[in-house]
């Protein structure tokens, strides 16, 4: 579909690389305070070209969470866009964490926003929300393959107050969680080539339990699975393997806190530590 | 619970004053053209700001799509703020169609760059997106209440993708759409003071069948509608009481393209001529 590498495949290639850890850029106030920087887009663009230099060559994977820039305005954005910059040029995979949705035109811009070529936003992937429906998203996910671009649909989530509503029934037959990876899966049959990586993966919390959430035990064609919940939320590198199974290879365990409380001093160190931690119990 | 007069009050002030009309600001690429205007930062700038002025003094509230200008990056970020100021100042309620939805510090931090009076990108209100969960939004609504300003979560929409997962059944029991309006109302019931409308209400599409998404006839505490499909997308002014029966007094009835398409020099005839409209169609 397009030149550019299939963003699939540069994510097959990252963890075969390095390892699973996708290390989370997310400067909340209290992580500034304890980085003694100010809590302001001149102290979020610090805290975000130091994570960038610590994780390049260590880690292939990385996470700015959107908001804790957004929290400034323009100014946090003009500093989000160094930190994309600057990940991108040091060969990171730079997934940005936006969880935007919407429809028509509206989802576009967003969509262009993020993953246009050239543009001050550019990621290699975004995440985005499925609520009013994974069908429109489907000009998002075209977007994407044609530019080597990816997109993590949010699926299902370890957060106990959204249990009730991503197990909610679809037309009597499947928790929406699951119907969400089935169209999703859909879409990756038929613009995916066979043995290749699909480019449009999901967010499926490492603490979800499959079973629970009516997710298949095996999802197909492999597409990238972007799993919060490693680190400070409790899932440990060694049991990755159990929780995710026949999709373990394809998970992207994204740790923040736990790493960014090393300081910024100590953050290299502890990437390395972490990336070691995860090959030598992945194999 | 603040100083500043509730969000719900102020909706209720502004739709008795000026009516239902609410004005999108929604400057895609095909309006800019139209509007000979650049596909640019500096375009989106000046099509928001001529539209801030054909408001002005005409409708009540007006709605900026956030995607048209996150489009440009943090330059098109510093031009909604230049958007938002020129509204606020002008007297309009401002509800930024964000759609934003996350859990914890995150979601706080979206919560924050909206709605702290004095941030940047300070509006009214904004829309969320309820995919994590309303208990997840639960510290957002408490922000919005502690600063006068309100939240408006995605509920039912129009578009048929969205269809079969809003309709969704919870516990066996009802929809999703359903749910998220009991949660809501919930918080609501135990904030809000009898008799006064809540400052916490819902994204419900004009054309959405109420009964077939499960929806309530009646939702109390009364609570502000954002209702997009009015205009271009087909519901007309004379329409509202039917489609929305007890809760029509609360409808803000948004129109984007359907006004946009005047012209710069058209808009504020058109806006006008709208507003008589669905005056007199609304008593």
């Amino acid at each position: 579909m397009s030149d550019a590498p299939a963003f699939g495949d540069r994510v097959r290639g990252a963890l075969g690389e390095r390892g699973p850890l996708c290390v989370g850029i997310d400067p909340h106030e209290h992580l500034l305070r304890a980085w003694e920087l100010d809590a302001s887009a001149a102290g979020v663009r610090e805290f975000g070209l130091r994570t960038v230099d610590a994780a390049a060559g260590r880690a292939g994977i990385v996470k700015p969470q959107v908001s804790f820039f957004e929290r400034y305005g323009s100014a946090g954005f003009a500093a989000l866009e160094d930190v994309l910059a600057a990940a991108r040029a040091a060969g990171l995979l730079v997934i940005a964490d936006a969880k935007r949705g919407d429809i028509g035109t509206t989802m576009d811009a967003y969509t262009r926003a993020w993953l246009t070529p050239g543009s001050p936003l550019e990621a290699d992937a975004i995440t985005v929300s499925p609520y009013l429906g994974v069908l429109s998203l489907v000009d998002t996910f075209r977007f994407a393959l044609a530019h080597g671009k990816g997109v993590f649909v949010l699926a299902a989530t370890s957060n106990p107050e959204a249990h009730a509503q991503q197990r909610a029934i679809v037309g009597g037959e499947r928790t929406i969680a699951a119907e969400i990876t089935r169209e999703v899966s859909g879409f990756n049959a038929v613009s995916t080539v066979p043995g290749e990586w699909a480019s449009i993966g999901f967010v499926i919390g490492a603490t979800v339990d499959w079973a629970d959430a009516g997710l298949p035990a095996q999802i197909a064609p492999i597409a990238p699975i972007l799993a919060p919940g490693f680190g400070h939320q409790g899932a440990k590198p060694g049991e990755l393997a159990g929780l995710f199974g026949s999709a373990a290879s394809a998970v992207i365990a994204s740790e923040s806190r736990s790493l960014l409380a090393a300081g910024p001093d100590g953050l290299a160190a502890a990437i390395d530590a972490r990336v070691r931690e995860y090959r030598s119990s992945h194999g």
